[in-house]
C-alpha cells in the first residue's frame, strides 16, 4: 500500500509493509547503508537501504519496508527498506542541482528548465500558494452569490482601443487576444446575473521587460451590480483579500515558511487606508522630500509613487495594503463613472508597494455613455456591441481585477513576477 | 433595505418598507393597478403599483413598499408598492421579447444579441449550471489532493503537430494558441505535484460547423501520477462526474426543471460500462443491422457510432454514460501508452450519445518515447522541451479532459453546443 511521506509517522510500529513512491531527492552513504531521501507530493521522507543504493538523483522509485521512529528524519519517521524498485530512471546529467538552494540559480535557468526547476520544493511551493489563492478567490465570491463565467479570449476589436493587442489569424479574418473581460463582465452583470467573476488569461502586447510585467497573465475579475461608488468595491476587495490571506496562512504554512513570508492579518486589511489620488501624490512628494530627494517630483501614480505611498502607510498606519481612489478622468478609460468634472469613481489597490488591482464604478446609462465617447475620440459605431449592453437597462455597477501572479509574488516576496508564472511569456520568451 | 425576489416571502407582515431592485420583466394593467414583474438575480417578484406604471420593459427599477401574501404571485408573496424609481431606462425597441419562450428565438438571433438574450431566465440558467459544473469539478479534485494550475495558452509549436492551430503575431515571431495543456500538465505531474487540474480555454482551428464543435472551448483537464492503466482514470472520472451531477441536482434544481432535464444517479454513473473499442464497433454494427440499416457499416468511432453505443447501453445496461477504451494505436497520439502491439491504454467517455472526454495513460519512459517518435514521423529535436519532462524521471501517469460546454449541453439537453458557450467562436462568429 502506498503511503505518502507525510503519512509515514502514522505507520510506525505497524507490522505491515508499506510503499513510498516518489523521486530520489538526495542520497547519502554512511557505514554500509544508504539514506535515500524520497520526495513526493506531500514532502520528503527518508528511506534506509542496505548497501549502496546506486540510484541517480531524480529517478522515480518505489521503496518497500517498515516505518520506524527517527527524530532526525523529516517528520520524525523513516522507512527501513526491504526493497527498492526503479520505476523510471533519470539521466545522470542534471543541468543544475534540483535539491539545492534555488536562490543560487539564475532566473533564466529556472525558466528555461521549468520542467526540472519546478521539482525544487521551494519553487514548487509558489504554485501551491497560487492554487490556494485561486480557490479562496472563487470560494469567497461564490459565498457572496457571485456566478463564475468563462468568456471568449478572441475579440473582434479592443474595447480600450487597438494598441497593446496581439493579433490572431482567424480563418479569413483577424481577431485579437482579449486584454481583459471588461466588456463581457459588464454584459453578464446587465444580463441579470448581477454578480460575476472569472479567472482566466489576459494579454498585453506591451514591450515592457520589468520585474512587474507579463505579456500573458491570469486575471481574477469581479463585477457587481447595484453599487453606489467605488467604495463598495473597496469594501468587497478588503473582505476578499482577507479571506485569501487567511486561506494561504492556514493551508500553506510550510510554503510561507520556505519563503520567510507572512500574510497581513484580517484586522490590518480591514483597516487599510483609502487615499484620494491627489493626496497620494502629495504624500509621495513629501516622502521624497523627507528622504532628501527633493529634486525629484511626483506628478502621477507611478511604480515609485506606489512604493512611497506604501512606505508612508506602513509607517503612519501600520499596514501593507493601501487603496488609492478618485483618479483624474484623463487617467482612466472612457467607461469610468465620473465623481465630478475632473475626477472618477475609480481605485487601485497597492500591496507591499505594488499595484495588484485596478477597478471602479462604470458608466451604466446609455445616453451618458454616448455623450462620453467623443471626449475620448471614440465613435458609437465602433462600439456597437459594447453599447448594446446599456441600451436596454443596465444597473449601476462596477468591478475590479486582481493580477494573480502579482498577488502571489507579493505574498511570497518574490523579486520578479515571472517567478509566479508557471510558463511566463515575455517579449523574448515563448517556451517552454 | 434591498430584498431579493426570493426573500420577499420572509418579509410578509413586517412593518418596515423594503426595496426590490431589478429589471422590468413584464407589466400587466388591470382595474387601475399595474402588476410589475421585477426580475433580479434570484428570480421574479410581483410588485403591485397604483395606476399606470409607464415603464418600458427591461428598465432597471427600485420599487419600495411592504410585502404581502399572494398565493398567485411567484414565491407566494408580492410587494405593495408605495413608490417606483426608474434607475436606468430601457429603449423601447427590444429586438425580441426577452420575457418570451426562448425556444422560439433562432440560435443566430440569440447569439448575435447575447447581452440581451442572456436576460431570458431560461437562457441564463444554462450558465448557472455551467458555474456549478466548474465549481464541482474543482472542488472534487481538490478534495483528492489535486493542485490547480494555470498554464500558458501561447505555445511555440503544437505537441500534436502543427495542423489545427491558430497563429498569433507575437512581437517579432509567431506563436500558436494551445490546443490543450497536454505538455504542461505532464510537466506538472513530473514536477512532483503528481495531481493537477486546469480549467481554461483551448483552441482548435478546425473548419467544422456542427452542433458539437466550437473553435474555442473551456477544457477541464486532469492529470495524475502513479496509475497502472486508463482504468484508474475511468474510476476517477466516474466519481468526478457523479460529484458534478450531484452538485447540479442540488444547486440547480430550478434550472434543470426549466429545461425538463435530469442528471444521472450516482449509482448509474458507478455502473457505467467500459467497452473495448473493437467491441464498441461490433455493437454499433449490430445496432445498425437491428435498425435495418445493414447497408451501412461501422469502421471506427464516429459521432454515429457514439450514438449507437449509447443507445445499446441505455437499452441493455440502463445508463446514459459509456466508457470506450483500448483504442487502436493509429487512432491515438504518439504519447499514448501501448497496451500491446496494436492497442493503447486510452479511453473516451460518451454521455447521452456525445463524446465528452478523451484520455489515457501516457508514455513516461524517456527511451520508450524516443523509440516511439519515428513511427509517428516525429523528430526528437522538434520536441526537445517536451522530452525534457521525461529525461529526468517521470512516473507512470495519465489524464483526461472534459469539454465543459459539451457536458453543459448534454446535462440540459441543448440542441447545439454553442448554446452552452457565453460568447461562442466559430468559423464565422467572432462577436459579440
Amino acid at each position: 500500500m502506498r503511503v505518502l511521506a507525510k503519512e509515514l509517522i502514522s505507520k510506525i510500529g505497524s507490522p505491515e509493509e508499506i510503499e513510498l513512491m516518489g523521486w530520489v531527492h538526495r542520497v547519502r552513504e554512511l557505514g554500509g547503508v544508504s539514506f535515500v531521501m524520497v520526495r513526493d507530493r506531500s514532502g520528503l521522507a527518508q528511506a534506509v537501504v542496505e548497501g549502496k543504493a546506486d540510484l541517480s538523483l531524480e529517478s522515480v522509485v518505489r521503496v518497500t519496508g517498515l516505518a520506524a521512529a527517527n527524530d532526525k528524519a523529516p517528520g520524525g519517521a523513516e522507512l527501513r527498506a526491504s526493497g527498492v524498485e526503479l520505476i523510471a530512471g533519470a539521466e545522470p546529467d542534471l543541468p543544475f542541482p534540483v535539491n539545492g538552494d534555488c536562490s543560487k540559480i539564475g532566473l533564466d535557468v529556472i525558466l528555461d528548465n521549468r520542467p526540472l526547476s519546478l521539482r525544487n520544493p521551494r519553487i514548487r511551493s509558489i504554485f501551491s500558494v497560487q492554487s490556494t489563492i485561486i480557490d479562496a478567490f472563487s470560494a469567497f465570491l461564490r459565498s457572496r452569490d457571485f456566478t463564475e463565467m468563462k468568456t471568449s479570449k478572441l475579440i473582434g476589436s479592443g474595447t480600450e482601443g487597438g494598441t497593446g493587442l496581439f493579433e490572431v489569424d482567424y480563418f479569413d479574418t483577424k481577431v485579437y487576444l482579449a486584454q481583459s473581460p471588461q466588456f463581457y463582465k459588464q454584459t453578464m452583470v446587465a444580463s441579470g446575473m448581477e454578480r460575476v467573476f472569472e479567472v482566466a488569461p489576459a494579454y498585453r502586447a506591451e514591450k515592457h521587460d520589468t520585474p512587474r510585467h507579463l505579456n500573458e497573465y491570469v486575471s481574477m475579475d469581479v463585477e457587481m451590480a447595484f453599487i453606489d461608488s467605488e467604495r463598495d468595491l473597496i469594501a468587497l476587495e478588503k473582505e476578499l483579500l482577507a479571506s485569501i490571506f487567511e486561506a494561504v496562512a492556514s493551508r500553506n504554512a510550510g510554503d510561507l515558511a520556505a519563503w520567510g513570508a507572512t500574510v497581513p492579518s484580517p484586522e490590518s486589511v480591514a483597516a487599510a487606508p483609502v487615499i484620494a489620488h491627489d493626496e497620494a501624490i502629495a504624500i509621495a512628494a513629501s516622502e521624497l522630500e523627507r528622504s532628501g530627494s527633493s529634486s525629484k517630483k511626483a506628478y502621477e501614480i507611478s511604480p515609485e509613487v506606489e512604493r512611497l505611498v506604501c512606505a508612508w502607510s506602513a509607517r503612519e498606519r501600520g499596514g501593507e495594503l493601501v487603496f488609492i481612489n478618485e483618479f483624474p478622468r484623463r487617467h482612466r478609460p472612457f467607461y469610468t463613472y465620473p465623481l465630478n468634472a475632473t475626477h472618477t469613481m475609480s481605485f487601485d489597490a497597492v500591496f507591499r508597494g505594488l499595484e495588484i488591482t485596478t477597478g471602479g464604478r462604470r458608466h451604466n446609462e446609455y445616453r451618458a455613455l454616448l455623450d462620453a465617447l467623443p471626449k475620448f475620440g471614440l465613435k458609437a459605431e465602433d462600439l456597437a456591441d459594447y453599447l448594446a449592453v446599456f441600451k436596454y437597462g443596465c444597473p449601476p455597477h462596477g468591478g475590479f481585477a486582481i493580477g494573480c501572479e502579482r498577488l502571489t509574488q507579493k505574498i511570497l516576496g518574490l523579486a520578479n513576477v515571472k517567478e509566479a508564472s508557471l510558463f511566463p511569456r515575455d517579449r523574448k520568451r515563448v517556451r517552454p
